[in-house]
C-alpha cells in the first residue's frame, strides 16, 4: 500500500474536520442556529437557463457518448470563441482542453509542467491548501512565497524564491481564501521579473491561473487576462463557482497561443490528463455549458452578504480584507491567534477556518457563500463573540 | 515541460488513429459505407427510466452542490446494498468509493496499491492498452502475462511472472479485447496461487477487478464476483457500458471488506483521488445511477450482433472465440498477419484494430456495438474481403 496515498486519505482537510464538527453540531441545535462559513460551496442555484438547456439535452441520449478525449469540437470552440471576444486574444481551440473541473485542470498542467524531481512550482501565501496535495504529486517541491501586507503580489519576496528550478508558479486571482484581485501594475511587476529570469535561466517559467472566480468581482474591479501580458501563461477555468455546479465537474485548460511550443505543450495536457484518466469531461455538461457560455449564476446574495460582514466585522474592531472578488472575507484574528479565535468563534456557533491551512498564520476565512438571512443572523453572535476580547 | 506526458498526449493511440481515419471516410462516401468496429462507444440509449430520472433531478438545483468526496452517502449505500444483494458478500457503504469512471477507479486504485518503483503489476494479454499507461503512471512496470489459448488465464504462466515484486494484478472480465468471461474454475486457480504466493513473500498482491462489462453477457453465463472467492480484492466499476453513459464519467471502487486493513486501504483509494485531482464523482449522474441501480439499456442488439458475425466469419473459415460477454469478437488472422489483414480490410471499408495494441499478435478486434443494419451491411465486405485469401 502507498503510505503517501494512505495519509493523504486520512488527514482530512482542516476545512472538511470543521464543516464535518457543523454537521454535528445542525442535528443537535438545528441547521437555522449554526452559522457554518467553513466550505466553498456556492450558495445560489445554477442559471434558469442552464436547467433549461440540460432539460433540452437529455431528451436525445447521444449526449452521453465518449466526447474526444479534450472535448467535443463544438464546445471547444464556444471557449475560445468567448475567449477571444471577451479578452482581445486570439485563443484557438485547438488549445482549449475540456477538464473535470479546477482540480483536474490544474493536475493536468501540474504534470504536463513539472519534469523532474528538482523542480519547483511557487505559490503565493495564502493559497488554497490543496495546491499543496497537487503539487506534490508531480513530484515537484513546493515553494511559499509570502503576499505583502495587502495580499498582493509581493516582487521581492518572489525574486529571492526564483532560483533556476522554479519551473512555474500558481496566481489565483479573485483570490481563495483573501478575496484580492490583483491588479494590473501588481501583475506588471510580477511578468517583468519573471521575463528577466526566464531569460537569465534560458527556460520558461510557465504561469499556471487559476480562476474559478474570474466572473465573481463586485463593482466596478477589472481582472487583467493573464495571456495578454504573459506569454507563458495558462488559464485554469472551472464552471463550478460561476455557474453553482461545483459536483458536476466541469472547465477547462486554456494554453496561451503565445507561449513558447503551445502546441507541444498542449500536447503534454492531453498526455497528464491521459495518465491521470480523464479521458474525456463529462459530456452533458460540456454542451450545457458551451449553450449557456459568459451566463452566470446572480451574484446579489455574495455582494451583500460581503458587504454586510465586512461592515459589521469592522465595526467591531475586526482588520479584514475588504474582497474585489470571490466569496471570501480574510479576516486578523485578535491578538494574531487564529486557532483560539476559531474556538471561542464554535461558542457561539460560527465555524471559520484557521489561515494555518493556507500557508500564513493569524488570519480566520470566513466563507460568505450562505443565505443573506444566515449572515444577518449571524451578527449578534459576532457581537456576542468580540465582548469575549474586551 | 514534461517529455514523457508529451510522448503520451502526441502518440495517440491505435485505435483512436483507426477512428479518425473512419471519420475522414465517412466524409469522402457517407456513414452508410463504412462498416467501423474501431471504436467502444456503446451503441443503445440509455435507459429510458434514467432518463425520466434525469429530468426529475434537475429540477432541483442542488443536486449541482458538491458531496463528500468518497461519493454521496444515499449513493454509496444503493450501490453497497446491491453489490450484497446480488453478490451474496455484505458489502458496507462505507469501502464504496464512487469515481469519474472505470478510468478514474483504476488509476486511483493502483496509485493506492503502488509503494515503489521497484512494484510490479501483471495484466494478462491480451489486454486494453491503456492498462499500460495507468501502471506506469504509478511509477510501477507492467508485467504481461499471456493468457492460453482459449483466451483464459494461464496459472502456469503466471507463476512464472510472480516475483516478490508483484504487488498487484488486473484481472477483467467479460474480457476487453476477446470477450471471454473466465470461469469460477479458472479463477480458483489463480487464486490458490496468489494465496500461496502472499504466504511465501509475507504480502498482499491485491487483484483489481476491472468490471465494467458485468452485465454485458450472452445467454445464461455467470460471472462470478470475484471479492467473494479471493479476500485481497477491489472492484473497480464503470457505468459507461452497461446504462451507456460513457461521456459521463460515472462509476466505484468497491474493497472487499475481506481484505487485509480493508478500511486503511480505503483510506488509501480516497487519498489517491485527491492527488489526482478527483474532488467527487460528477453528482447528477451519482444520484441518477443510484436512482436505477441494477437497471441496463437493452443489450439485444450486442447479442444479434455478436452471434451474426460469429456465424459469419467462422463460415469464412476465420478462427473466432465465440464472445460470452462485453461487444467484442476476438478473430485470428489469416497467416496471423493482423496488420495485413486490416489494410486489406480498409479496401472494403471494414475498419477493425489489430490486437498488437492489445499486447498479441495475430488477431483482430471487431468492436460491434453499431447498428445491426451495420453489421448486415459488412457481410458482403467481409466476403470479398476474404476472397483475397483464396
Amino acid at each position: 500500500m502507498n503510505e503517501k496515498m494512505l495519509k493523504l486519505g486520512k488527514n482530512r482537510s482542516a476545512i472538511r474536520e470543521i464543516f464535518e464538527f457543523g454537521n454535528k453540531l445542525r442535528a443537535e441545535i438545528g441547521a437555522e442556529n449554526v452559522y457554518d462559513f467553513s466550505l466553498g460551496n456556492p450558495y445560489p442555484p445554477a442559471p434558469d437557463c442552464l436547467t433549461e438547456t440540460l432539460e433540452k439535452l437529455i431528451k436525445n441520449p447521444a449526449v452521453h457518448a465518449y466526447t474526444s478525449a479534450p472535448g467535443a469540437q463544438s464546445v471547444r470552440e464556444a471557449v475560445a470563441n468567448s475567449i477571444s471576444t471577451r479578452f482581445g486574444l486570439a485563443q484557438p481551440s485547438s488549445l482549449i482542453y475540456m477538464t473535470a473541473g479546477a482540480a483536474a485542470s490544474l493536475c493536468s498542467v501540474l504534470s504536463a509542467t513539472v519534469a523532474c524531481k528538482d523542480d519547483k512550482v511557487v505559490v503565493f501565501a495564502p493559497y488554497f491548501p490543496e495546491y499543496k496535495v497537487f503539487i506534490e504529486a508531480t513530484g515537484a517541491t513546493v515553494s511559499e512565497v509570502m503576499c505583502n501586507d495587502k495580499f498582493l503580489l509581493d516582487r521581492d519576496n518572489l525574486e529571492k524564491a526564483l532560483d533556476k528550478n522554479v519551473v512555474a508558479l500558481i496566481i489565483n486571482s479573485p483570490n481563495n481564501p483573501t478575496g484580492a484581485v490583483y491588479p494590473k501594475e501588481n501583475l506588471q511587476e510580477i511578468f517583468d521579473l519573471l521575463e528577466k529570469k526566464e531569460k537569465e535561466y534560458g527556460h520558461p517559467i510557465i504561469v499556471i491561473c487559476d480562476e474559478p472566480y474570474r466572473e465573481l468581482v463586485y463593482g466596478d474591479i477589472d481582472v487583467p487576462y493573464i495571456p495578454t501580458m504573459c506569454k507563458n501563461s495558462v488559464v485554469c477555468y472551472s464552471y463550478s463557482k460561476v455557474m453553482s455546479l461545483p459536483g458536476e465537474r466541469i472547465g477547462y485548460v486554456a494554453v496561451s497561443p503565445n507561449m513558447d511550443n503551445a502546441y507541444d505543450y498542449f500536447s503534454a495536457v492531453c498526455g497528464a490528463g491521459r495518465s491521470l484518466g480523464y479521458v474525456c469531461a463529462p459530456s452533458l455538461f460540456q454542451f450545457a455549458v458551451a449553450e449557456n457560455i459568459d451566463k452566470t449564476s446572480d451574484f446579489t446574495t455574495y455582494a451583500n452578504n460581503g458587504k454586510t460582514l465586512y461592515n459589521h466585522l469592522t465595526k467591531l474592531g475586526l482588520d479584514c480584507v475588504n474582497p474585489d472578488g470571490a466569496f471570501y472575507l480574510f479576516v486578523k484574528a485578535p491578538f494574531l491567534n487564529a486557532e483560539e479565535f476559531c474556538e471561542k468563534a464554535k461558542k457561539y456557533n460560527i465555524l471559520l477556518v484557521p489561515s494555518t491551512s493556507f500557508g500564513v498564520s493569524g488570519y480566520v476565512r470566513i466563507s460568505y457563500c450562505v443565505s443573506e438571512k444566515t449572515v444577518n443572523a449571524s451578527l449578534p453572535a459576532f457581537t456576542e463573540l468580540m465582548k469575549e476580547y474586551k
